[in-house]
């Protein structure tokens, strides 16, 4: 089979559909979203789907089932970008998704679920600042306010739908919920180590992680560095400093749960002066939710008690707080026996970024497949890569599922 | 007496030549640096003293001993500040020191001593990059490239010295090395909180402090904040962290040293990515040489350490280091008589701010007075403050002391 280098070439392909060649940067609904587009819709075709745009510039091929009535399997991924992309993230579970109907198509087997590739317009949400637009219009979530969003240049997400040619109201009919949809599955780079380390090329998603997200700002009092004795300082970044190792330690000593401080700023800023304002941010994640919301909690009463401690005042604003989503266990097992008779060992891991499967419980159950992410696990840049072979393998064991994919 | 109340006033009055009102900044060779000049000039002279500006804008004051061919006894501090200063730095020394002049002079005494009161133009080091330019001409250590030196508006030294109506190669001449001068005297507000934190309105100053300047940069290795495992996390900011907290620990375990972090930045510097580059500065300083450079090799050592164990680069680049400048003993002695003599309690303190005093004594033997800083003992900022009363006491013990000196 020629899967894995058949997608690398798609992938390769799609790569030089850019807003800012030499480097990767595809948002939704510009020129490049419409030649990514029509490339798919065009390999859809050639997979003998029924394909072609839905009213929010979604790319859709149906493969019908064996049998009229039957229930639909939704499948896909996005394919806009973040700036200076990789080739992978996104398109991967479209490609191989393709690939599978294409080999279905090829020796002429008709499934008992009518199967839907989708390529979401928008996942990464760059141009209108709203993440996930296509799958929360087919999951019943999406917002009608956003429509009125402006993108940096001052064009509404309304007029760039119907500048795109589709139907900006059209939002509405795309919901699927309550209605014969069996499954929503999708395969992904893991856009992490974790596959890589442990030298497996998939992995069985437990659940999308939830994130709480926490803006802290510590107030100590500034003073001259040389004339300030240590024991009287108010010192708000050796506060920060403190807090930010309490919340390592408090992640690395339970499984699954990650926090991270990724920006930093101390005021006033100068060699010789005790930094007087610090503000960091938390970003805590975990693919169940109680173990994030204790750590949200537990995490506040010890950065509360090194500020008193040290006489700075801390200021706490969780200002972002999104649910785990778990993939069904049921799926989980049909995805795993896949893996096992690929030959592989089964690893689950739960999925630490955010994928347009984490929307889809309320149309039906959810499952994802990961494939392994090359150089130290590297994604949203363009060092991410993905090997043929992984590349293979992955949409192996997904068509395989799709053989043998029984209803949850 | 109303030392006190005096000197604050002609401090007030002083602070309105600013360069931008209601902010108070006044650097070098600027009207403002006229401004002040003259205003002191003509203090000088009520105080029956012989005063006019240097060759390179200081105003230097002489009231004449009781017989010729005696020594000089050089006292005084700087007239510019910082930007958005306080109205005590530099200003108390000059204002305290013409005090004291006019004290004797009314009193008919002349000591066997002839008093030279200088203002310093530049201490600051604002305009033109070079802190205590007009104390360096004065002990032997200017450096004549400074003349070529460029303010941000592209004005050299040389030319800014011209147009003030200086002699931009009179350095020269100002070099005291050699010639018969007993001692400088400064009086100074601490700018910090010890005096403050005791319940002292004076104290001797014992040495003016080294300090060493580390630039320290922290390679770990980016990654998505919900996908890479806390345990093979390479975290340039949670190592940095560490580094902060064990500068703290080892200055805080030892007297006299203080170390600051007073800058930081991390990149990428996003709420959901793990920090791969970490820079922060460290300030390390102390009142004798052997602490301060055992503390920058000890710290060294560590954050290698802390570098190595976390899987993280360090790069240590130590780019400032000044010797501490100790006051005479003799002179600290005669000092501590004087405070004594007005009923106080007396307490030595290292200076941690560097001060016109410190390159004096290639001419001569030196001595400081620190004057209670208020408000925690902020400077450098217009919440800087001196009670009259204090400016009352810290006057009296330098008159006692001028009265009661006897050559080191």
């Amino acid at each position: 089979m020629t899967f894995g280098s058949d997608i690398l070439a798609q992938a390769e392909a799609l790569s030089k559909f850019t807003e800012d060649a030499p480097r990767l940067t595809r948002t939704y609904l510009t020129p490049q979203h419409r030649a990514a587009g029509d490339f798919i819709r065009n390999l859809m075709r050639e997979a003998r789907m029924a394909a072609d745009y839905d009213a929010l510039g979604n790319v859709v091929g149906r493969y019908d089932a064996s049998m009229p009535g039957a229930p639909d399997l939704i499948t896909g991924s996005h394919m806009d970008s973040v700036r200076n992309a990789g080739k992978y993230d996104g398109l991967f579970g479209i490609l191989s998704a393709i690939a599978c109907v294409k080999d279905l198509a090829r020796r002429g087997l008709r499934l008992p679920c009518n199967i839907e590739v989708v390529a979401f317009g928008d996942e990464e949400g760059v141009r209108f600042g709203s993440t996930l637009l296509g799958s929360r219009a087919m999951a019943g979530s999406f917002d009608p306010a956003w429509l009125e969003r402006k993108d940096p240049r001052g064009i509404t997400l309304r007029k760039a739908l119907a500048d795109f040619g589709c139907d900006p109201d059209g939002w509405r009919a795309l919901d699927r919920r309550g209605q014969e949809v069996a499954a929503y599955i999708e395969s992904h780079i893991e856009q992490g180590p974790v596959l890589l380390e442990e030298g497996l090329p998939v992995g069985v998603v437990t659940s999308i992680a939830g994130a709480s997200r926490v803006r802290v700002t510590v107030t100590g009092l500034a003073g001259h560095a040389g004339t300030v004795p240590m024991g009287i300082r108010r010192d708000a970044l050796t506060a920060a400093s403190e807090m930010i190792l309490a919340i390592e330690s408090h992640c690395r000593s339970r499984a699954g749960l990650v926090g991270t401080v990724g920006k930093i700023e101390a005021l006033p800023g100068a060699v010789n002066v005790i930094p007087q304002d610090v503000s960091f941010t938390i970003d805590l994640r975990s693919g169940t939710d109680a173990p994030r919301e204790a750590a949200v909690e537990a995490v506040h009463v010890t950065l509360d008690a090194i500020a008193a401690r040290r006489g700075v005042k801390l200021a706490w604003e969780q200002y972002f707080d999104s649910q785990a989503a778990p993939c069904n266990a049921a799926l989980q097992a049909q995805l795993a026996q896949s893996i096992m008779r690929q030959g592989i060992k089964v690893r689950r891991l739960a999925s630490g970024a955010g994928h347009d499967a984490m929307v889809f419980p309320p149309v039906c159950p959810t499952a994802m497949l990961f494939v392994r992410c090359g150089n130290g696990g590297i994604s949203h840049h363009p060092d991410e890569s993905l090997t043929a072979e992984d590349a293979d393998i992955a949409t192996r064991v997904l068509l395989d599922f799709l053989e043998h994919f029984v209803p949850a």
